[in-house]
């Protein structure tokens, strides 16, 4: 019998990075090439992720339903080039423009193409992500990730954590908040997506979060906890 | 070697009723159960359709962005109760909910699902459709349609073939105008492709269209003529 809370639920949405796929480790292995020391290119991953959530934060907060999305290449373009100073590496303009694709290029976790794919025997996948239309069409293919629909940031002119993402997408999928369950490694996430009445699941994975696996798990707004997207697929077995 | 007018193209996007799916034969089995006469189920499909696109028209004249996207199933729904009338059916309100919801379970061409697949080793591929992108992902998963990315006029809160869906689908997948390919079995959807610089392919399918095969074929905004999304994969191979 499928999960109670998750009977209704007709479509899920996913968060990409870090959820769906493993970025640091890719970016750690692009960084290969200019850094050798591995607790080094872990921190210069970290701090590349860290640079662009924080760019983020800021547009979020004077970002109008008006203005145009902004280009996440030339966001990760410039902490990177920020980054090579710091870290004291050479680069040419062509490798650093190469280094900065690997955003578009992320290896999923495992069991995500095929936990999706037993998924969508049960309901609707979608991704739902401050990432762009085009960045996660790039990394669907790369990963061969078979989501049924691209939803992101950049179609409701807003971020994450904000409601109008997940009341966008709920109504774009023609679903009551309710239908919807949020999947995410990060509990603010799930939090926010709680707040406007979906489900969520929270799915474990290495070095994401904040908190550890179990304090997340057990926050009252999370309906489910697995440890992949299998594992939440199997949740919904009859 | 790749068709030269093909060569740079990075993304196909589709026309999706009568291009990718045949409605037609899909809409004629359900009407099946209420009427036995073959052409008198032709003649109501197509009037039924008709209604829909005439009833978009209208709301394309009047929609501004601000505007909520019209509910396509209460559209499809007026059409059908009026036809109900006209034809003197006699249908319970379960009954015609159910026969309202077969454009949600349009079985594709008989080639669709492979040459999607084919085609997408070579190019993103993208619905772009005046649909709305829950019934678009209704579509791909009935008839398992390999689409990477939901493009709909509901994102651009306009329809085809206002030259905004083709700029807008060209924009969010972060191309140029002529690296992306308007898929189409409608001369009208192609030649407004063209006029904002989309390479354009011609599909012909039985029954639509307003032409001959060889008159849309040969008109200056096409760039390539074929019988079937397979036979446009094959224009790709190196």
């Amino acid at each position: 019998m499928p999960h109670p809370r998750l009977a209704d639920v007709k479509a899920f949405t996913f968060d990409v990075f870090g959820t769906c796929v493993d970025w640091r480790t890719s970016v750690k292995t692009a960084l290969g090439a200019f850094i050798q020391d591995e607790s080094t290119q872990t921190k210069f991953a970290d701090q590349w992720r860290q640079g662009y959530i924080e760019t983020m934060g800021r547009l979020a907060k004077t970002l109008t339903p008006d203005d145009t999305y902004p280009a996440l290449d030339t966001i990760h373009r410039e902490i990177l080039d920020r980054l090579v100073v710091e870290y004291n590496l050479t680069l040419t303009s062509s490798e650093a423009e190469q280094l900065n694709l690997v955003w578009h290029r992320l290896a999923p976790w495992p069991d995500t193409p095929a936990g999706l794919a037993r998924l969508n025997q049960h309901a609707l996948t979608a991704t739902l992500s401050n990432g762009s239309v085009r960045l996660l069409a790039d990394l669907k293919r790369f990963g061969q990730l078979p989501f049924d629909v691209i939803l992101s940031a950049e179609l409701f002119h807003a971020y994450k954590p904000s409601p109008r993402i997940y009341q966008g997408a709920a109504k774009m999928l023609e679903l009551k908040p309710e239908e919807v369950c949020m999947v995410a490694a990060h509990g603010r996430d799930l939090e926010a997506a709680k707040a406007v009445g979906f489900k969520t699941a929270y799915v474990h994975r290495p070095g994401e979060g904040h908190s550890s696996p179990e304090a997340v798990g057990n926050e009252s707004y999370v309906d489910v906890s697995v440890d992949s997207i299998e594992a939440l697929a199997r949740l919904l077995d009859p």
